[in-house]
């Protein structure tokens, strides 16, 4: 298993799930999953998806500029570093964020355990 | 222990020592620590010291924007995310940039496990 495969493959798949069918991201959190968006706490896949469909937005489209990643921990977790730009309409100015996951294996697969965003504001 | 106040303790002196006597930051990682500065990685204290030290500006001033934290395993760490602006020197214009970091305890204390750095260009 190559680690930056692994971790590109993921970034696509979250940000594809994101922007295209955004109820769909609750199955990557399982219990104890913590979210801090913009500064704001959410614990657990409920809460979390929650947040995420609540974002005043219908569409929303990223653009991923960098991917980075290490080992995390004794189990293979992986922690994924992003930065980029969204924009939440044709229209809309792109806005700069960054956002990092700790992705800890699960069945085969792996979950998200930990996730932050912050936009980057120019 | 409050983990955010921990968190903003750590960030304040990671960065006022990066600002100030940069050949210190070394005492802040362990074997087996790793930095990906820019997507280049290093792994351990020398290996990160040596990239951080040959980083091409004497000066350099970090401004804080916001600072996250999560906790991280079963042993007390703590994820760390950090966004801001950085200036290499007075005439110099700030560049907006990220960071994350992972804290695991030892001996009282933390030591910087991973540690993940971008630009964000604007």
């Amino acid at each position: 298993m190559d680690p930056d495969a692994v971790a590109k493959a993921f970034v696509e798949h979250y940000y594809r799930t994101f922007d295209s069918n955004r109820p769909a991201l609750v199955s990557l959190y399982q219990d104890g999953s913590m979210l801090t968006f913009e500064g704001q706490k959410f614990l657990g896949p409920a809460a979390i998806a929650g947040k995420l469909g609540s974002l005043p937005f219908a569409q929303c489209q990223h653009d991923i500029a960098t991917v980075d990643c290490q080992p995390s921990g004794p189990q293979g977790g992986m922690l994924v570093f992003v930065s980029g730009s969204l924009r939440t309409g044709p229209e809309e100015h792109p806005l700069k964020f960054s956002q990092m996951f700790q992705l800890l294996p699960a069945g085969g697969s792996f979950y998200v355990q930990n996730d932050m965003f912050r936009l980057n504001y120019g």
